[in-house]
């Protein structure tokens, strides 16, 4: 994945999901990078907490260097508007929308915001997410209610992105458009 | 997916799987109407609590006018015999064999008893099922003997089956067949 | 599945992954009593409990003749290093490194030493696994611990494999070089 040739364009969205720890953020990435242009890193973690701390730092160490980082927990707006002539990676739809959750939003409502913003952004957007439907019904409201809305955005971003890939055991599988 | 030819050949069974909120009901509609065959939708869901009324509204809402619909949360056999001249969608097969968990019914046997139904449908039939086994290994054992249940359906009707398609993020995965 | 053409030749390195009662054993076995060599079958799974004692015997029961079989709950380096002129299955890779959480030990560094065993084995080894990071986040801190090192152990292994085959439903989904 990181031998990808240089440069290659990419259409004006591409969705790259997947499992946790399957290899999602690797592959976007090598997708951005090989682009050849200017790498915006749009990160929508907050270390709120000593794990998710120790999450942020270990991702950005695998990143390497030559990206300018934008932490947009909530609002990506800013970040995506302002990204002319750039490549943008927003890692993760998941966190993003977990925030939302707990800040109380409407879910679906904050969804067709982003698919909005997405559609104006000036530079191709690469936007990973997680899967998060393939286990047993969740046996708290709260969860089913987070599974249906992270299915629905999921949805709504694949039928407009170009490019489609899910990345199982660190390996692509093209859903919808070519790799590059 | 909308824009399927038709009328299209179905093979006697089609199995559409994958995540909750992946887009398989909306596939699997796709699938029956292009058929162009009078459609019966079977739904094995039962209304017992406000957040089950209210996904099985919002279903029929997606779904659209044109199906006759049938409720059949444990005994599929009289929707699927009488089915001569139709496309029958079975939705899903998940929460039926959830219904005989309830029930504290034999899950193998009663697979049996379907995938013997299912052989002897007259017209073209589509189960929508779930992919249950992709999560840490829940903790109660009455989770994990439905996810094996679950998998052992899975199997059987996609050994059955001419036409097995995954949906991930609303796209379509073929496993088994073409897609019409 | 059962149909393989044999004997065939596999690669030194085959994974083969998915969910929970896909029949990942099953494709497993099938690949191994291709290629016609005399059959190893390590066994991790400890008879812990009733329920891990019915499921090692449904496995053995569906696997059938023809497998030397060898306990490996922890350590593979012997039942992998003396494999010359056999084919070995590991049956699988989430059960030892379940063992290895139990037993306190450092996940990443035992993942590091199975690769270095895997590659210096003899004969082809199939080592099945699972997906486990496809649901919602697990509410307990082992449980994302485990399946953080699950999901680095699958990259690790898959990057490694000249053959990776996802299995959905029972069926084989091709994700790394070609199904014999």
């Amino acid at each position: 994945m990181t031998a990808l040739p240089s440069p290659t364009a990419l259409p004006a969205l591409t969705l790259v999901t997947g499992g946790a720890r399957s290899g999602k953020s690797r592959l976007a990435e090598a997708l951005a990078r090989a682009t050849g242009l200017p790498r915006r890193y749009v990160a929508t973690a907050q270390a709120l907490d000593p794990e998710m701390a120790a999450r942020i730092a270990h991702h950005r160490a695998e990143r390497g260097a030559g990206w300018q980082t934008v932490e947009a927990p909530l609002d990506l707006g800013p970040a995506l508007a302002d990204g002319g002539g750039r490549v943008t990676l927003v890692d993760c739809a998941t966190l993003w929308l977990t925030n939302h959750l707990l800040a109380g939003h409407d879910l679906d409502a904050e969804t067709d915001r982003l698919a909005g913003k997405l559609r104006a952004a000036p530079g191709p957007v690469i936007v990973v997410t997680n899967e998060v439907g393939w286990g047993i019904v969740p046996d708290n409201a709260l969860s089913r209610q987070f599974r249906d809305a992270q299915g629905r955005l999921n949805q709504r971003l694949a039928a407009e992105a170009g490019l489609v890939v899910a990345v199982l055991s660190g390996l692509p599988l093209v859903l919808k458009g070519r790799m590059p």
